[in-house]
């Protein structure tokens, strides 16, 4: 753990990594010591005291990339310091998110308006397709979702498309649009995964990282929302976003997309 | 002229086209009559009393498809006939959308709410398009323009990529985002056109029809939003949704995307 | 049926359309009047005596787009002519062409030397990215093919794709290279079929009409050949190639790659 | 400089990396030592003795990524040793290529074969995006450039993309090709550089590395050829090919296009 004792000044919002020892928490902190506005305060390592490094620091937002396991605790850890937070790590179910909406509203209670974005991915270009796909999807009559990754990946199709797919068709279903046409007899194992009623296609390609395509057709017509993630460094624009945020924004906002001023 | 007669019923929405011997009128009118809910009423050509003939074909809505010079002409004809209006003619100016704005005034005073849609382009590619590149502009470090088009057009770039770089511009303008980083020193004549801080290339190549991408970058990251018209019968899903609102959207609403929820 | 009997020009190639009333012989129809060289001197609908109106025509060419009952009986018929042939029909076998090849030579050793092209696909664009996947597979770690079409299609992957898959394979076989690596282990719905060991996917989007996309990927780098079919006007300049090609070409030729000059 | 001494087998090629210290020589270096049938024998660095180290390592190939002055002592200095050289310098001019060519004449009177191959890009997906583009462009009316990189490129349009332009024009004046048809009456800025009659576009965007899309169009149907250099990883398949390939080819070959087997 090192920490830096200047004194925050009101336009710069001081920061402290959780996990800055990881890959991602290495990448956050040279993209916190890079952004305007913002300073990094405090790396905190697995076994410090994440309420007493982030109280000493002065910390006013914790961003966490540790580990499932390590992730709620060091949430409590950081409104128990009254820092806010912005939170990469995954593992995230319901209840865990129910129990860090409690904690924010004991400290509102206590005049503290502390807030908390758990997303699951900062890719801004991922975040922003799905919520094009979601938007554009009751406007076309066809829409099929291709996902491709490097070949070493285990799962498919992937978290991102399933996510989309599954934003895509509860669009359509809301706005009473009939299924896409699909007049398929024979070869059914080319057509992908039905996901939700959206067929869903995997490629997997040695030198591609991660990507999503999502193309919506009409009669004479087709929009494609195209996103490419080179490298973990594509995160950074979307985490500093968020502690630009969380600051003013309390309680609990989950997804980055709420977070996005899409007016 | 023709005109039918059926008395109109609550489920249904009365169209006439007018402009109805044109192109896109012929289109159009197909389109009508294939559409759940809409009848077409009447066939309005040059020469026929617009007003005159809505009003005995008991039209709810007029569809205009003319020209530039008979356009408002046509308009004001059909709010004279009790008619909301969807107009996708083009030559409209500040001037004469404010005379249609007052006519739709003067109405709504006499107790009569109708509407009228001017929509430029109703592709809903490509609205969705430029309504999208125009949502995602701020949270990019880079935007270019790429619009592609058939080699017998004679204007570079399209009016659909200046108008995207011109929302583009105005949306990282009012977010106080940098211009696009350019390190380029020699070569400008391939870097394509600025429009609004935005460089814009125009690619001629026969097979195409008309096309735009809009390419959004930050460090790792990509975001491509490409739309493609292939036919002009990619109109008509705009006009049919246009229809459909107008009848509950009483004043004037200018472009589609104004039309479209997005929420 | 059709004749014109103008005499043939040093310049000018005479050439007759079988089929001449369907679809694709319309536009063959039209295509060869358009092209320079090309005379249009026959066009022979169901019915008509092929041998007799070829050579009242003086054709030297005979392009038939009949049926695939058809097709051998006309080909024969031509040959019969003193014409060249070349065919867009499908349905033909190795049986069906090895006759057609015994008829060639049969010309051959009277003194005729005839030429016959078959193609499945005048494409110019589908072919060449047939023949280009082909030379590149053996050059990278992971290939995958995308093929998109319209709704209404009924059988997956097409006949194009498959082709392309097959070919694809076969370069990757005889240069030694391993398989595409793949990693996965759940989700093998998403990953579209196995066609000889390539993955091939199947989209099905209402506005296209007839595309194919090939993957390639090493470490660090991509190669995408991609071809788009939107519309049956597409075949006419390899038709217009073909017959070109075909009188300078004795004997059978299968498929229009094999007459392209890729030196 | 570090060599090692186990003797050649005869399915071990021994390869000695010139600038093994720089950033395309360390990767060569970890690239060499990850092939089958490569082995690294000498890593040589600014300063050593060339055809010392060669000759004491025992190196059948030398692979040159050293600098544009240095190079070409480099080559006449490995063939000294009696080594094959592939050379990813560039700088290299007709005068310099020449005098490689005489010395391997030499090498060839007194009994040794030697070979030299010189490419100014070792990247598959580059190369054979520019030797398909070649290959088709007599078959199609309209062809265009897009070349996109990141924005701290100084210069526009690529050499990649200048060599493409140049390859494709030559191409089409042999085949007696007409130009790209082209209507455009205002706003040529938008209209890309000429290069030898072939529009380029230089797109500019942060995210990205190094992009080429060559796109070709008929009536109804477009070709394109699309490569992604994500990384200079890249550019090793290339190499070690060219180390494979160098061994049994003896003379002077420039570009890696000619070592390819596109038969």
């Amino acid at each position: 753990m090192t920490s830096t004792t200047t004194a925050p000044t009101s336009a710069t919002i001081r920061v402290a990594v959780l996990g800055a020892d990881g890959r991602m928490g290495r990448t956050t902190c040279a993209a916190v010591e890079a952004a305007d506005g913002l300073e990094l305060v405090a790396r905190v390592e697995q076994g410090d005291d994440v309420t007493a490094v982030l109280a000493a620091a002065g910390a006013q937002v914790a961003v966490d990339f540790t580990h499932p396991s390590a992730t709620e605790t060091n949430v409590h850890a950081a409104l128990d310091a009254g820092a806010h937070v912005v939170v990469g790590t995954t593992g995230w179910t319901d209840e865990s998110r129910g129990r860090v909406a409690d904690h924010l509203a004991r400290r509102a209670d206590e005049g503290l308006d502390l807030g908390v974005i758990i997303a699951p991915n900062f890719g801004l270009s991922a975040v922003l397709a799905g919520v094009f796909a979601a938007q554009a999807a009751r406007y076309f009559e066809s829409v099929e979702v291709i996902e491709l990754h490097h070949p070493d990946k285990a799962d498919a199709p992937s978290g991102t498309a399933t996510h989309t797919a599954h934003a895509v068709a509860a669009a359509r279903r809301a706005a009473g649009v009939a299924p896409s046409p699909d007049a398929t007899e024979s070869g059914w194992e080319a057509r992908g995964a039905d996901v939700d009623g959206v067929r869903v296609h995997a490629v997997r390609l040695r030198g591609l990282v991660a990507h999503e395509e999502i193309l919506l057709g009409n009669v004479g017509e087709q929009l494609v929302i195209r996103q490419d993630s080179f490298d973990r460094a594509s995160f950074m624009p979307g985490v500093v976003l968020a502690v630009r945020e969380v600051v003013g924004r309390p309680g609990l906002t989950v997804g980055l997309e709420n977070v996005l001023d899409l007016g």
